[in-house]
Formats: C-alpha cells, sequence, structure tokens
C-alpha cells in the first residue's frame, strides 16, 4: 500500500527533484504539491521535464486536506518552513529542507539565520537528518531537519576522522565547489548564465556562509570540544555538484581506513582507494556519494575530498532516504539509479 | 527470471548508457561486458559513475560464453558490428546500436560508408529499430538495427506528417541541434572542451551526413516515392540532446492533429500543445521525446520541432525498449525516470 | 584631439562592451557614463572587469552636461531611447543601440513593438545602422538606429543574394543561434544559468520576433516587392555569438561569387572558401562576421553561414564603427582585435 | 621601425595566444610562425579566428631564417625546447614558454620532470619570467624562462607576504581552480567536452604538480629557508582562467596592506578592497590579475585570493610583457585591452 506524500514548495529546485526521484519509487503516492505563487498551475507547465507524470496541480497550502497525508517534504525557505510545519497536524510525518531545524541552540539559529526562532519547541524533537550518523533517531521522529548540503559534503569528509580522533582539530580548511542549482531558481543577476558560465568565484568566503552553523555544532559535539573550521564555497559553473577538498593533519592511512570501515555498510557512501580522485560528474543525478583520501607530500597531512549532487544526496534524496525510514520502506527504494554521466 | 544480456563495446557512451539503464531494470541481468582496448578492467575504472553496481569485469568479445546469453547488446563501431554479428549463436537475440543493419539496400550502405556490406544476408533479417513504427516486427525479430540518433529525432518530427500526406515532400528543411556525447568517446581535437564550448558550428552541411541515408530509405518508402530531405546539423556545447527544427509546407493545426492521433498510445512520445516549445533540458537522461507544432505567419507553412536525449531515446534507452519487446517484456521497464533537470 | 562621447544605458552588457573596446581607442575620451538605478556608483562596481579604467562614476542622464559631448551612445531599453533622445541638444551626434529608429514606417513600429512611435520628425531623419550597406549615410548623419544583432546576422547572409537576383524570394528560411548575453542582464527566471546551460530550446517562433520587422523592411527594399522570411531564433548556451544557417534556393556558386566580390574590399566581412563551416568561437569578442556558402546536395539549393558575436558585430562594435565614421576617424579605430580563442 | 619575432610552436593555445595579442602591438612583426605537423598550412586554418589577419604561413623550425629574427618565442613541449634554443643564435633573444629554463636546480628539475637537463649552460644564464618581480634582471635577460601559470597566480597571491615575514611559512595551503585550455590542444580522452563540462575535480594532488617545484624553488629563496606549501589544483568547465584560494596564517590587514603596498605601481596587478572577491571571468582574455583578501573568522587566519588568465598573464601575456622589457619597448605595449565578459 501506498503512502500519501505531499510536497510544500513544489516550484523550486528541491521540490522538482523531489518528484523526479518519487516518480520511480513503488510506494509513495503524490497527493499533493504546493507552491503558493504558482498554485492552479500543472507542475508540468512549472517543470515541463515532469510534464509526462501523472501529478495533482499546485495549490496552496491552505487547499491541502493533510488529513489524508502520511509524510510532508517541506522545501519552503527558511523562517516560512517553521510557521508553516507549526500548523501541520501531530500525526504526519514531516521531512523538512530548509534550514529551520538543522541548529539545536536557538541562539546559533539567531546567529546564522539573523532572527529569533519562532518554533523551539518543535526544534527541540527535530533530528538532523544526516541519514548515516542519525539513522535510529531518525525511524522514529516525526521530524527530520534536512542538512545544508555544503554541511553535508563536509561532514561525510570529516565525521569518522574527528570521532577517532585522527586529525588536528585546529586545522581543518574546507575549500568547497558548488554547483549553481544550490542558488535555487528566484531570479538573480549573478545567476544569469551569462554571469556564472566560464569563470568561478568564492562567495560567502572568511567565515560568513551559514552552514558553518551546522559544522559548528556537529564537529563540536563529536568532539566534545569546540571546532570551528575554516570553509570556503565557491561557484563552478555546472548545474549540479558539489566537491569538497579537506586539508587535514593526520596520517592518511589512518584516514582512508576510518572511511573504509565506518562506511563499509552504507549503501550511498562509497570509499575510493587511496590516492583516486572523485569528480562530481559521478554523482550527478544520484544519490550516491564519493569519497576519498590522498597524502600530502609531507608526512602527517592530507587532503580528504567528497563529491555529491547537492539536489540529490545533499538535499532531495537525503530526504527521501529519511522519509524512507520514517515510513518503514527499505532505506534505498527510489534512490538506487545510478549517476547520468556524461 | 531475469534474462541474460551482454553489452559489447562497453566502453563507449552508448554501453555505458545501456549500463546505467539496466541496473534499475528488475528483468535484466549484465552477464558480460566486452571492451578490447579496456578487457582486464573493471568497468568502474573507465566509467566511475557506475562503480557502486556489482557488474563483471570488461572482457574481449572471444572471452565471452553466449550460450548463456538471452540477447546481445551490440555499441561496437560499425563494419566492425556486422564482422561480430554473423559469428553470434542463432539463437541470441541482438539489438545492434551501430550503423550496420539501418540500411536494407546494399548499394545506400556502401554509399554512405564508403565500403561493401559484409553480410548483406543478415541484413535481410534486420528489422528498423524506429519502436514505435516497427514495434510488431520488432517482437518478432532476432537482429533489431537502432536508428541513427538524429535520424530518430527527424522521423519522429516527420513520419506521421507524410504518412497522412499533409506536407510538401519537396521542401523538407531538418535543421538540428545535437549535443557533444553523439560524436563519442575518441579523443579528437575538435571534441576537446577548450574547443567546443561556448560556442556552435555546424558539420556534414549540404547533405554529407550519413543519416540522410535513414532519412532517404524510410521517408520514400512511406510516400511511396523519393523524398530527399535538406539536413543540416549543428554541434552544440551541451553533453545530451537533439533538438530538430523542421520546416514544413502544411497546415499547422492539421500536423498538431496528425501527432496527437498518431502518438495517443505512445508511452515516450510527448506531444506538446500547439505553439509550445521543447527544450532538450526537460528530456535530458530520459527515453522521453517532446514533439511539438508551431504555425508560421505565412499559412501554409510550419515548423515541428521534437527533441530527445541522443544517449537515451536516440540510442541506448531505443535499445532497451526494443529489447523489452524482443524479451516479452514489459515495453518500458526500466525507462520511465523521468529527465534529469538541471 | 579626443572626441567626447557618453554612454547612456552603460549598466547593460553593450554599455559595458562598448567601454571595453573604446578602452583601446586612441580618438574617443569617455566623457559620461549613465545608469538611472546604478548612479553614484563607479563602474568598476557594476562591472569589475573594467575596475583597472580610469573611468567616470555612473550618473543619471540629467547629470550630464551634453553641450561638452560630441557623439552619445544610447543603450537604453527602446521606448526609453527615444524619449531621451529627443530632448538631446541637435549638435550631438547619437548612435542609439535600441529598436527605437530601425523601421522607417511607423506602423511597422507599432506592429512589433506594441506602442505608437513618439518621435517620428527623428525617426525620419535617422540612417539604418548596417555599415557596410548605409556607409555613406552614416558618414553625414545625425542620428544612427543601431540594427538588432539577430538583424544584421540574417542581413549579411542574404541582401547581396537579394540585391543580385540570386534567390528564390519566397522560400528562405533563417534558422539562427544566438547566445545569452542578446537577452540582457535583466533577472529573469529564464536566463538563469541553471535553466540555460546544458542544453537548447527555440523561442519566439513562428514569426512573433521582432526582429522581423527589420528583415521584412530591408530585404522588401531591395527586392522591390515584399519579402517575408521565416526565422526561428534558439538559445545556445553561450554567452556571445550568433549563428545563422540560412536555407535558400540558388546556385551555391553564384552565391559564393556574390559574396566574395560584395564582401571583397569589407574590413570586417570574412568570406570563408565554399564548403567551409563557420563557428561562433572563431569571432568572439571580435567585430569580424565569418560567412560561408555551402552547397546543397539537391542542385539550387544552398546553404548559406553567417557567424558574429553579437555584443560586438551585432551591436556594440557595430555602434562604435558607425560612430567612427560619423566622427570622421578611420573606420576600423578600436575594433581589429582578433576573437578570443579558446 | 619594428621588431620582427618568430613563434616557435604556434599550433598551441599558447602560440595562438601570443599571435592574437601581437596582431594590435604596434611595434613588433610576425616575421616566422613553427609547427612541425602542421607546416605547410597557413594559421588561419589551423586558428580560424586569426585567418583575416596578414600571417606568414606554418614552417618547420628548421625553414626560419633567424638572422632576421629579433626575437623568438618559444611554445614549444619541455624537452623539446630547450633542444630548440640551444641551436638558436645567440644574438636572438628568447622567451620560454615551456618549463625547461623555469628551475635553477638541475636536480629539481630531473625530479620534477623526470629526465636530466641537457641545457645547463643556458640554463645558468635563465632569467626566471615572473615580470614583477625580476623586471630589471629582465630587461637584459637573452633568455627568459615564462612561469608555470598555476606558479605564477600562487606567487601573486603570496611573494610579498613571504618577503615581508607576515604568514606561517609551515601552513599554507593552496587551493587552485584551473580552465581548461592550460591542458593543451592535445586529443586525450579527458580533455573531451562530454569529460570536462559540467562538473569538477581535482588532479595532481598530494603534492605531485609540476608547478611545485617552482613554488619551493621561489618560497624558498625568498624566506631564506625550504618552504613547501600544500597544492591541489582542480579543473574546471571553463575555458581560460585561474582562481587560487590561499589559506594562510597571518594578519588580515596586515597582508591586505602588503599587497596595496608591493603593487602599487604595477600595470597589472589590481588589489581588490578587503573582502571583495575576484572572478576568472573578470579578467577573461586580458592580461590583468585581480587580488583580493578575506580575513578568516578566527584571527590570524585570512584566505588571499589571486585571479588570471591562464593564457594571456599565466602565459602567452607574460611572455609578451617580458618580450617588450627585453626589446626596449614600453612594458605594456600591446596588453592593456580589458577582459571580455561576459
Amino acid at each position: 500500500m501506498s503512502h500519501k506524500i505531499a510536497i510544500l514548495g513544489a516550484s523550486g529546485y528541491t521540490g522538482a527533484e523531489l518528484v523526479r526521484l518519487i516518480a520511480t519509487h513503488p510506494g509513495l503516492e503524490i497527493a499533493a504539491l504546493s507552491a503558493d505563487r504558482k498554485a492552479g498551475q500543472p507542475m508540468g507547465a512549472v517543470f515541463p521535464h515532469l510534464r509526462h507524470l501523472d501529478l495533482p496541480d499546485l495549490v496552496t497550502i491552505d487547499q491541502i486536506d493533510f488529513d489524508t497525508i502520511d509524510l510532508v517534504f517541506c522545501a519552503l525557505p527558511h523562517a516560512t518552513s517553521q510557521a508553516v510545519i507549526r500548523t501541520l497536524p501531530a500525526n504526519v510525518k514531516v521531512v523538512d529542507l530548509s534550514a529551520d531545524f538543522r541548529l539545536r541552540d536557538p541562539a546559533e539559529y539567531q546567529k546564522w539565520y539573523g532572527k529569533p526562532h519562532d518554533a523551539t519547541d518543535l526544534q527541540e524533537t527535530a533530528i538532523y537528518g544526516l541519514t548515516e550518523f542519525y539513522r535510529d533517531a531518525i525511524r522514529d521522529a516525526r521530524l527530520v531537519a534536512g542538512t545544508g548540503c555544503n554541511a553535508a559534503t563536509g561532514q561525510y569528509a570529516l565525521r569518522p576522522l574527528i570521532e577517532r580522533g585522527l586529525i588536528d582539530l585546529d586545522d581543518i580548511v574546507i575549500d568547497l565547489k558548488a554547483g549553481v542549482s544550490g542558488a535555487g531558481r528566484s531570479p538573480k543577476e549573478n545567476l544569469l548564465h551569462a554571469e556564472l558560465s566560464e569563470g568561478t568565484h568564492a562567495y560567502g568566503a572568511g567565515g560568513t556562509h551559514r552552514h558553518l552553523g551546522e559544522f559548528d555544532q556537529e564537529f563540536s559535539a563529536i568532539a566534545g570540544r569546540p571546532v570551528q573550521v575554516q570553509f570556503t564555497p565557491h561557484l563552478i559553473p555546472m548545474n549540479r555538484g558539489i566537491l569538497a577538498t579537506v586539508y587535514v593533519k593526520g596520517d592518511a592511512a589512518a584516514l582512508h581506513a576510518a572511511f573504509t570501515d565506518s562506511y563499509a555498510d552504507e549503501p550511498f557512501l562509497v570509499v575510493l582507494p587511496m590516492g583516486e580522485l572523485p569528480s562530481t560528474r559521478h554523482v550527478r543525478g544520484s544519490n550516491y556519494a564519493h569519497i576519498s583520501v590522498v597524502p600530502d607530500r609531507r608526512a602527517g597531512r592530507a587532503i580528504v575530498f567528497c563529491a555529491l549532487d547537492n539536489l540529490a544526496k545533499g538535499s532531495s534524496g537525503q530526504a527521501l532516504q529519511n522519509a524512507n525510514l520514517m515510513l518503514g520502506l527499505p532505506e534505498t527504494e527510489g534512490l538506487t539509479a545510478p549517476a547520468v554521466f556524461p
């Protein structure tokens, strides 16, 4: 029997990606799609690549009868997300793709997002959605907070190393290369093709990017002491993909062993042989992440790489993986299609 | 029970695309992958996006025991293809992705491919693989000849119109825009990123492109008289996709009606409402084709568009669709994943 | 001695392109740059590639003292352009890059631009800015109307053929591939990198694109009878460049001879040997256009190609070439830099 | 009076870039162009963007009469370069764009390039071609060794900081993003458009990239002690451009002051205001480099950025700048054209 789901904020890229993934999922039925400004339109008019699917038309959120819904994917902007989720019936499970429930400390939320949190009671029940590290809690959760796509990438490259005490916690540099779909579908001059193609630049450098809040929270919790990484994202002229290049001080062989051990049973985390270099092209459109370790020429230093698709494993794929767990379905259902290359 | 298949020429883009599509197909098992120059390597070394799959290593063709194989996908170069296929056991079904069995007249083969055909007996048994128009024959065929990707695109835009006598047969112009993966994976200066990105140009202009042989054969057969279209392909800086812009003389409303009627029950041919314009982005990675009609400002003239993915619907997706028919499987199995956008 | 010029609408791509070209022009001095919404900012903040130049800050138009200006480049939107130009002192020469003065018949202007022309007196004095065909009139003009970039490309491929009566006037198809910078710098969803890269689609198909007004006007005037071409522009994932593929009925050798003869003394129109195919990459960033002819396999039919850079030869380069003529400077001054390839 | 120059290896990208830059240089005349495998062809056949120029046809090196040549640009592969340069007449000045004369210590050459140096006598006379730091020696040199393009970018971001003792020499990380033209024009599978577009990956990670030899040599010499940076280049789907993201430990304000002071009179090194982030798009096709400093959220750490065009400032532009000095011409001649954006 199918579980009925709704996608709120279906006119953005993560909403469309959810529809794409669920289209071949045997256990889920899309019962409602919301998009306030595009309510009344068929989904296929907003995303023509989905036009052959039999989908409900876009509606406003208040037109949805949530009593018939088992699980809601909430792909709304932060702040909006918490306002909407607090109005949902308690028996509806929620996977939130916004930033609203990622940070457990409301002070941290205010620091990074510039406004007080308005649903701190809900926050206390939310589980951080990095599946591989919160799997059991996610299974029982009512509300799961999808991680930042950059935050997920960096964590896959670092968590096992911090957990095992294998690296110097004071000298971690995450240099990240991100595709443009992560910036969303809202029209902005700096996101135009003519502005972005054929070049690259950094943004949010120097410790201002909001995903640092997640790094700080998670890495400090694992280490049992404050950890502050250095983090510089760059925009790359590609639509999908994140590559994290992480500079650490530690023994490369030990790091590689930590990954092969920690991720041995993970269906979506692929550890490459020592020295091989991942490419975002090889995970494009898929829920897989490729992780690798390269020793530096100076002993005691190494570079860790992680490549994943920001819309899939970094966001909507992760959300579906979590939803599968929350609904008691096989965790990998609908998520095993290989990357689209070239 | 699974059918066992082999892919010959698995180190090219169409071979990899077959593996990608079959990876989520419940009724097929990949029993052998060949690639002469890369024999001995794991498929994941040649195509890292497939490295998480449990696949047989690449072998030479003579290492394959074809007695255990139900169907072979032959993704070898033309000329090589006919030499190999003639050596296969008679009970093995074959879907050939090369040009070797597309042209029924050996003289036409020699004209377009510059050498005599060496397997004319096999040629006589081959069925042209444009599924929607040869479906019944494909079901019973032992050997199906996959169409040219450009040839498929142009035919989807024209066959129903010629069949119904709706257009002037002497004034058909096919202006085609093709992605670069259609040119293959062999290193050539003119296919380098630095040569191809950020620009466009025509190639094979003036009636020299080999896919004209297919247009001539098929359109003349339908019309019952010689038909020679004008055809100019252009290389576009995109990896996947073909857009055919077809200029015809005929009544736009009648043309549109012909498509909606002819393609009404087709699972993969999506006819857009009159005047809507397809994009290759909306079929990328999928087996769907989008077809549309736009009336010209001058009565009696129209433009027909067809967009599809050259590696999927134009080649490996088509091949799998045909294999499904040949093996008695549901025609759409493994092929219904929506396009990857953006 | 330097001539002083002003650029109105300097925050768009054509404005920036004018500054780029004039930066190495020995006879022109940029005395004023306007951009209403960005007034007060340095040009280098709006276009960082120009930040090392010593340029006046952006101002509003009414802050400019036009008495000190010899020539104005007006890169404003249509309708705004005519309103501004009518207020300029009569002794200031004007090169308008908008569509406002391209169409000599006010009824045609209203038809294509949807509103009445408000400066028909000025229109009567304007010279159409396709340099090679209006050179003498441009030299003496006070107001020159820059052509549409697509319109320029199509005309370079057709004017000599129509003038000499070499082609069938009723069967002309212009299939055009255009780079995205032609759509401007205003933020729109359909111009985002994630929407445009890695794919192609047509727009304004079926005779609705405004540049048809220019084709109709010019070709009909040359032919001495109404000429209506078929014209389909496509958006290509490249920032600069236009390639026109023009299908005509005529003798290819005669067409090629017409070009080599007509363009023999043209500094910027390069006729390729018969059968060679131009690429937009080879004119990128330059004021050169490459023109070629390919015979079709059917006698009496041919394909004509023209490639140019929409921002340079198609717009700002053309404007500078015209300004050189109007100011009595060498026509090619500041315009001879080769294309930037790769 | 013009100086006569020859370009050896003119069929590669750096050779073509030299021709492009020299085309608008008033003081240089291209007297000979060599390309062994393409000898006999016009340059315009090999690089159609240069076809309108009046250039000598390509010849073999032994067909050039070097007695009439004032200066040779040698754009040959390493190893070949030293063999050719040792045969040139002593009165011919040479700017070498290969790696052959960059490393002063023959043991270092052997270490990084895998074979002994065969012209160590010439090596002793060669001047390292980073113009801004070797200007006086370059003026008097007979042989100047053009730097690696990555090596130039990293040095612009670090030399003043090391010279002034402002950063921790043991913790320098250079994460570099490079355009694909730096990999040259030879056909290789991994440089195909279908392999490179729409994604990113690192290469030569872990201290294996040859440009490390230059970093080691130069930084150690400045510091007066061994300095080994960590260096990871990444291939970005753009044709031109390098962005270096350099992580250092030092006071951001002091670093920024060091740049504004050191580069105050440099015509091509543009220091951005503190915190602004450069883009490769804003230097594309130009000889300018943009340098900036961003403080990290943790005091005592900073990120330094440098963006330049690998073919221009990183290679052929640098070569021309050096040639100007060697010939007693104005240093900036032919090099002041702004970047081509978009």
